[in-house]
């Protein structure tokens, strides 16, 4: 792998209680940061509700453009539990009892508990391979560069561990935050000429409001550090000019 | 309007912040139940990064497939803030000056302080309607069936309460939720009939971990009371005949 190239993901929310405003979903957050860590930046965020043919169309067009394409929910023992029928159905592969995943939910329920239910979580796209699951059992499932996870937080937080081999990332994404004690509006024209002056870095403005006082946070993002190091000279020197009171850094 | 006609949108999170996982997004939960409240149904949300060619594509496929589409974030002063540039392009609009945004910006700021930065905030695809903003003066707007929001969530939510009369909505969407203590796997098979019964009822099935406990929250949607109704003496006649506590409803 050459270690410059940008690697590129997707993650894809399957979920009516996240679009109904039910449910706040977190795993976003979760999964973009473990990614960015591994050098792998996120592109696209879908939600969208448990439909089979919206689930379908979605991985098939987001796989396609994607380095990988991660999904959440819908792998549950219910009925509206229609992810893993819908993936195998996008790659055209059977829907089918997966042999080791059997294996690992009997073992891990009491005798006589592994019921009809239950046994749902074992059907998945023929010839996918586990994400093994240390808090509940239930194992999510990759199928080339899909990556399937369930929709309770604490649960995908803890399989995530267990995938970092699978993920091969380019550089990794650096950042650098600089607070300050100023308004959007004062800064904003030469934010503009510095990042002219600075391509190859990502800068975002963020105001914040923190102990009654507003404020703004300039994140500088690049896989480059002594890119990085430049841009944040250059801030440096405009909040010089303009007396600006630094927060943080 | 028809009053049984559905309702759809979507809603568009433009923001390399929420994307890096550095800022959990609020906003969908606010407009979703917002929305709900009126009788629209969000169908699906997408968060993509503050990249000209994404907006426009995306606004663009969005806004042909749903009845509205909210934008939220990049409609500040600084250089990343693309919002409403890209929404012009999107419409073949040119993007201008707007002469009520100019005027109520200027009453907004003490003489001297309407700066180039802030000026920025007031151009807009031409012939947009403001969404006037109560917390912090600079205004969003509106084009066709697309609404542009700011990223802040208390501004956002400041700003909802005055656009309520350019929603049309359909039969508001009701729902009914009943939690019980049980796992899903326990009723899966059981909840799978009542949902076959019950086709314009959309029922959701969400574990939950509370107190040290695990339960399940049963939810059901739909435009009509009376098929809830039906759809929860099924449940009920289920919980009974399960002898499953019900935690609450």
């Amino acid at each position: 792998m050459i270690k410059n190239k940008k690697v590129n993901a997707a993650i894809l929310i399957i979920g009516n209680e996240i679009l109904s405003g039910r449910t706040q979903d977190t795993n976003t957050g979760t999964i973009a940061l473990w990614l960015n860590s591994m050098g792998v930046k996120v592109q696209e965020v879908r939600t969208i509700p448990d439909v089979e043919k919206k689930i379908i169309s979605t991985v098939n067009e987001l796989r396609k453009i994607n380095d990988y394409v991660f999904t959440t929910g819908g792998i549950g023992p219910t009925h509206d539990d229609i992810t893993a029928e819908s993936i195998s159905k996008a790659f055209n592969l059977n829907y089918e009892i997966h042999k080791e995943a059997f294996k690992i939910l009997e073992a891990y329920y009491k005798p006589g508990e592994f019921n009809e239910g239950r046994q749902k979580m074992v059907w998945m796209p023929k010839g996918a391979n586990l994400i093994l699951n240390p808090t509940s059992g239930a194992p999510g499932f990759n199928i080339k560069n899909v990556f399937c996870l369930p929709g309770v937080p604490s649960i995908l937080k803890s399989m995530l561990g267990g995938l970092k081999n699978e993920i091969v990332g380019g550089e990794p994404i650096l950042s650098l935050t600089i607070s300050l004690r100023t308004v959007e509006s004062e800064i904003a024209s030469s934010l503009t000429d510095i990042q002219n002056n600075n391509q190859d870095v990502e800068i975002g403005s963020y105001p914040f409001f923190q102990a009654g006082k507003l404020g703004v946070s300039i994140v500088m993002r690049s896989e480059d550090q002594s890119k990085i190091d430049d841009c944040n000279s250059q801030v440096i020197e405009l909040i010089n000019k303009k007396n600006i009171e630094v927060v943080n850094r």
